[in-house]
């Protein structure tokens, strides 16, 4: 049961945001032009940085989720990927630029300041370009956050996959706050 | 140096969103309902979670400038209420409730899992309610963003402690993104 008195049996960040539109209009807008805005990182490489910095986060309900999101949009026969960058994102099968931005997104989790010089520069000379850097960076800040809300109020996590297979298909059509159910 | 290329010479976080008003946007207008919209906690409590926070996780320039903020929020008698919390937060002249709700922030600028049923009930008994403990667990997470989003691109941070007297009186005012300079 959730820490405070949300709708029940509504999963993860949809029962807060049902408890408190007021914030969760701006929490949904700031995921959908992170996650589905115009970008030059693909929608399933944005869902992986969120995904990977959800599952250091040992947030199972964003990770299970956004997991699923990312699976659902690089099709399936890429879904693979995302089960190797969780297992190590050194290995995985992804291109060196987001090798080199998933490591700026496992330091912002650690903390801001764990960024160095080094790391911008490993990614800028994989072509990252700044607008890119930026959104890596608030996508692993921004997870930071989601992560502690739907965590520290105790909400609802799904155990069946399933659940989240379906989830992930919404998800990825789009960021949404939900209709309060009369 | 920032790590990317942001307007040079405006500090933390405006030089960021102004680099990219789509996500300044809702990041502001997020800050603005939690920090500034109806509530049962003061503004200048709720900027002290932030501030509370933030010096936890090392941000001296979200640190500064919501210390700031909320000491001119306090007004000049309490404003010392800031530093006793900066100190340590159990000791200081502040209500049993705020104190409890102070150790929620704490414990999910940690990581959300670390909020136990005792620290929920522990407010409770203080008469906090569920929006409060709501508010100030969102406000936790929304600083563990706001903190590592500044650090994690290297933003600007002032040094000269007058440059946040300016800052907090003008916060104090509200959160509104800053106009882009032609």
């Amino acid at each position: 049961m959730a820490h405070i008195n949300v709708p029940e049996g509504i999963p993860g960040i949809r029962s807060l945001v049902m408890f408190r539109p007021e914030t969760g209009q701006h929490l949904y807008e700031l995921a959908q032009v992170l996650l589905r805005g115009e970008s030059t990182l693909s929608e399933a490489e944005r869902e992986l940085i969120a995904t990977h910095v959800s599952s250091r986060n040992n947030c199972s309900f964003c990770m299970n989720s956004h997991a699923a999101a990312a699976r659902y949009l690089y099709g399936e026969e890429d879904a693979i990927i995302v089960d190797e960058v969780l297992n190590d994102a050194e290995t995985a099968p992804i291109s060196n630029k987001m090798k080199a931005l998933l490591n700026i997104a496992g330091k912002v989790q650690i903390l801001g300041k764990e960024v160095t010089p080094d790391d911008i520069a490993a990614a800028k000379s994989e072509a990252a370009t700044d607008r890119e850097i930026h959104d890596t960076v608030l996508i692993a800040a921004a997870f930071s956050m989601f992560n502690r809300y739907v965590d520290g109020l105790g909400s609802l996590t799904p155990t069946d996959p399933e659940a989240y297979v379906a989830m992930g298909e919404r998800m990825a059509k789009g960021y949404k706050l939900p209709v309060p159910q009369l």
